[in-house]
Formats: structure tokens, C-alpha cells, sequence
């Protein structure tokens, strides 16, 4: 006879699971979870190798090559994916880098699930840009400077993105820019002819949190030239109107040790 | 003799934690384990008792009844207390909600570190945003909608906060709005004087994570009214330019289960 504790009969829902920027470390409690409990995991192709450790060691891994906005695997594939395994009744998560609602075509995969009349659920994550302040020691708005915060891409499914440029030049603004490596001279172009200073300090953080982390520090007027020098592999966000704190250069073991 | 493994001498860096919105789930591992070494633990009146039950029982727990930008300990206490503690030698956790890089004055308590030529290190947390995504079931960006997010506060040291109302005003325009539930009235008015459209959806996320969360989902031109009825006892944050997503309210068992 059923007990009333029994899990409800149908599929289990999709976690949509915020893996964070990758330092395992950065996951949630719940997210750590449901990668334990996860049978079916479909994550892209800059999921850190170390919060997949941390999963299932049964889970069927599917990697789904996504970088950005530029899929290696079609995002209608993907959804298939989803929809096909958790069809099958597996405990699927489908892992996304920082937080799901941020930069990571969250709604069509959603929508996927509810055509398929699936349930469905959403961890949400740390973002790249939380990581990134917390690498450079700064935060993300004060009191005398900014009291809104951007978070932008840095290209969208148009090219490079147009944004409120008049407004990002103003003195004072912050913003995170989320795949812009390849925007930097668009992105220095658009704001210098809308008046910012090109004394405007920029740091491009690369790999925050995760092992290969790197700090450019930089400005306005120098940024693709810095960028270009220094050749950034990884997953890399552009923080404009912001500079690393003093103390961040001056005691990098300390900011890395976990108190 | 000391070994090479030793701790550096001095004191332990005083670590600025992010606790998340609220549900323990959504703490970091990190965060977690920076609470349960912690020895003095300074937080705020919102501070979620079940993070707090997390941590080292035999921590000192310090309330500084900060609630938004009003402080009711005076922010230069908190910067005492904060540096009195760890030249003490103690293991100090500066708990913020959400992330520490936004909207908590983070800086301030930094400076008061540096000064003291205290080490210190931020541990990110997940902010109030990505868990109203996440309550909603909506994604913050959008391809063909936004590919800019704004996170803004409702109120600064000024009063209502100015905001690039124009831009606000843009259709497709998403942000988040922090401390905002006495500025709605305020709110409406200037984005309905820059041309944003009445029936705009907004939606305000009580208590998201927490146990008692709810979903006011209303438009622009009924926000107050609606907000005045729904008379908000707990943390709030307003979403516009979002309604939740039909299946959210169809499933709410099931959003909430920990997949
Ligand atoms: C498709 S977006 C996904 C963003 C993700 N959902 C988030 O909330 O962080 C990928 C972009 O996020 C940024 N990013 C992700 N992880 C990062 C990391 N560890 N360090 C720096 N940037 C990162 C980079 O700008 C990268 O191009
Ligand atoms: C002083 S700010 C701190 C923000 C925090 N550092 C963060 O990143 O979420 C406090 C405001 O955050 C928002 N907030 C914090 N926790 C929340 C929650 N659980 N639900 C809804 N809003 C929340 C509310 O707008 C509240 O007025």
C-alpha cells in the first residue's frame, strides 16, 4: 500500500543546477546535493573539473560543449537531452556555470521542459561577477559612487551588443561584463565616443576562483592592448569602473586562504 | 621548531562571508565551513536563524541590527567591533546577506581592516536576485529581450535613489530592485513619467529561499496598491520587467522540492 511519504509517481524534475564560477567550494549545499544524487548530468564544456569530481560517481556525464553564445551542440539538442533522459525517469541536473538565470539560456531549456509537460527546478548559483569582486577585493556598488550595478554581454545573438552606452560612460559606473574578451576594442570604441574617461580603470578577471586565476588590471585607454598582451584562455568577465584594492597585490596568499 | 606547515604568525584574516538569501541550502561550502571555525560571528538582524544554527556553537554571535542602508549600530561601531575582535586573535566572520559585494557597505568594513592592517578575504555569496529568478523560474537575461541586468537600490544615503530612468523605462528593461519596498510609489511615478508602459510586469519576492516566501506578481501601474495590500513584513525584492512563470504557480510542491 502507498504511504502518503512516497515520492509522487512521473518523472523527477530537472534541477537547473548554478554550479558557481568554479571553485568547488562555491557551490551551494544544494547544489553539491544534487549532483550526488544526480543519474544524468549535462553540463558544458567549461565545467570545472573539479565541482564534477564532487558528483555521482554513477552519473552518466554529457558533456554539451557549449561555450557562450556560440553552442558546439544546438541548443534544440540539448533540450532533446533533457527532455529524452528525464523522459527515461533518471534523476537529471543540467549544470550551468555561475548562476542559471545569468548569460545561460535558461528560458528555452525551461520551455523545453514544459512543452514535454516535465517538472522542473532551479538552484540558483554564484555569478562570475560575485567571484570576481570578491577576487579583486572591491564591491560591486558603494554608497558615494554607484547605486545600480550592470551586468552585461559582451555579444549577443546580434554580434557584439549594444547597450546604454551614454549611461556606462558616466564617471562612477560599474559593470560586469559577461563574454567580452573578444569585445574589448568594440567595447573601448563605444564608450570613449560617449565621453568616459579613458582613465576609467578596467580589471578583466580570468578564471575567478578557479586555480588558473589571473588579474588584469588595466584602463579605459589601454584595455585591448592589455587583453591582447596578456592572452587569457579561460573564462574571463571585464569589470568596468573597477580596480583591484591595494591590499589584494600585496597579500595574494592571504585573499586565497579560506578563513 | 616550526615546521614549514605552520600558520603564519599574526592574526587570522577577517573573512567578510556571504549567507545567501537565507535558506541554508543556498550557503556556499565554503561559507559553511568558514561558520563552523568561526569564533566571534558578527550579523546582521536579518541574518536567517537557520544559517546561523550552522554554525560553531561556540562562537560568539554578535547582532548589529543593520537593516538596509539604516543602520541601527552605527557603521563605525561595526568597523570597532569588526577590528577589536580579530587583533584579539579571534577567528572573525563578518556575515552579510546575500553577496557581500552588493548593496552592504562592504568597503566601509574593508577600509577599516586595511587601516588596522588587518588581513581579511570575501567569501561570495548567492545574491537575493538569483533566488527570486529562481522562486519566479525566470531567467534574469533573455536573448531576444535583454542582454543587460541591472541591479539597483531603491533607496541611498540621499533618499530615493536617482536612477537612468530612460533606460529603465525601455521595454524588455529587467532589474532588480533592492531595499525597494517603501520607493514603489516613487518607483512608478518616475518610470511611468519617462513613457515605461503601465501593464509592464513586476513582480516582488518576499522572503525568497525563506520559509515564509512569497510571490506578489502584479504590473507597474498597480505596484503600490498591490504592494500596500500585500503589507510585507520580511526582506523584499522588486523584479521589473518579470512575472513568474505560469508553472511556477501550477507547481508549487514541486518547485520547492530539492531536486
Ligand atoms: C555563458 S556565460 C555564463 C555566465 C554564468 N551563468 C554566470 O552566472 O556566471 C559565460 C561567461 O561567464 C563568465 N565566467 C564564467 N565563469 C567565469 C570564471 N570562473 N571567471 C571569469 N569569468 C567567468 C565569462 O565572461 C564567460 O564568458
Ligand atoms: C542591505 S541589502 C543586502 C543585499 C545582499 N547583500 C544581497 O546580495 O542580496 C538588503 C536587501 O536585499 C534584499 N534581500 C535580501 N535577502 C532577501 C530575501 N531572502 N528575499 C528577498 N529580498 C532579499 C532586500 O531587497 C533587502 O532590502
Amino acid at each position: 500500500m502507498p504511504s502518503h511519504r512516497q515520492m509522487p509517481p512521473g518523472p523527477h524534475p530537472v534541477a537547473f543546477v548554478g554550479a558557481g564560477p568554479g571553485d568547488p567550494g562555491l557551490l551551494t549545499l544544494n547544489a553539491l546535493h544534487a549532483l550526488q544524487r544526480a543519474e544524468v548530468i549535462l553540463h558544458d564544456r567549461l565545467a570545472s573539473p573539479a565541482v564534477l569530481a564532487l558528483a555521482n560517481p554513477d552519473a552518466q556525464l554529457i558533456e554539451t560543449g557549449k561555450t557562450g553564445f556560440a553552442p558546439s551542440t544546438p541548443q534544440g539538442d540539448i533540450n532533446t537531452l533533457i527532455v529524452a533522459h528525464a523522459r527515461r525517469g533518471m534523476r537529471v541536473v543540467r549544470l550551468k556555470s555561475g548562476d542559471p538565470a545569468i548569460f545561460s539560456r535558461l528560458d528555452e531549456e525551461i520551455a523545453a521542459c514544459d512543452a514535454a509537460g516535465l517538472p522542473w527546478t532551479i538552484l540558483p548559483g554564484i555569478t562570475a561577477a560575485s567571484a570576481a569582486a570578491a577576487a579583486l577585493g572591491q564591491s560591486l556598488t558603494r554608497r558615494d559612487r554607484n547605486s545600480a550595478l550592470r551586468l552585461l554581454t559582451g555579444h549577443d545573438v546580434n554580434g557584439f551588443a549594444e547597450q546604454d552606452w551614454v549611461a556606462l560612460a558616466r564617471p562612477g559606473t560599474v559593470a560586469a561584463i559577461y563574454m567580452g574578451k573578444k569585445t574589448a576594442r568594440f567595447l573601448q570604441g563605444r564608450l570613449l565616443m560617449h565621453g568616459a574617461d579613458p582613465a576609467t580603470p578596467v580589471t578583466v578577471v580570468e578564471n575567478a576562483s578557479r586555480p588558473g586565476q589571473r588579474i588584469v588590471a588595466t584602463a579605459l585607454a589601454t584595455l585591448p592592448a592589455d587583453l591582447d598582451a596578456a592572452a587569457l584562455g579561460g573564462p574571463a568577465i571585464t569589470m568596468l569602473g573597477l580596480a583591484p584594492r591595494k591590499a589584494v597585490a600585496a597579500l595574494p596568499e592571504l585573499q586565497k586562504e579560506r578563513a
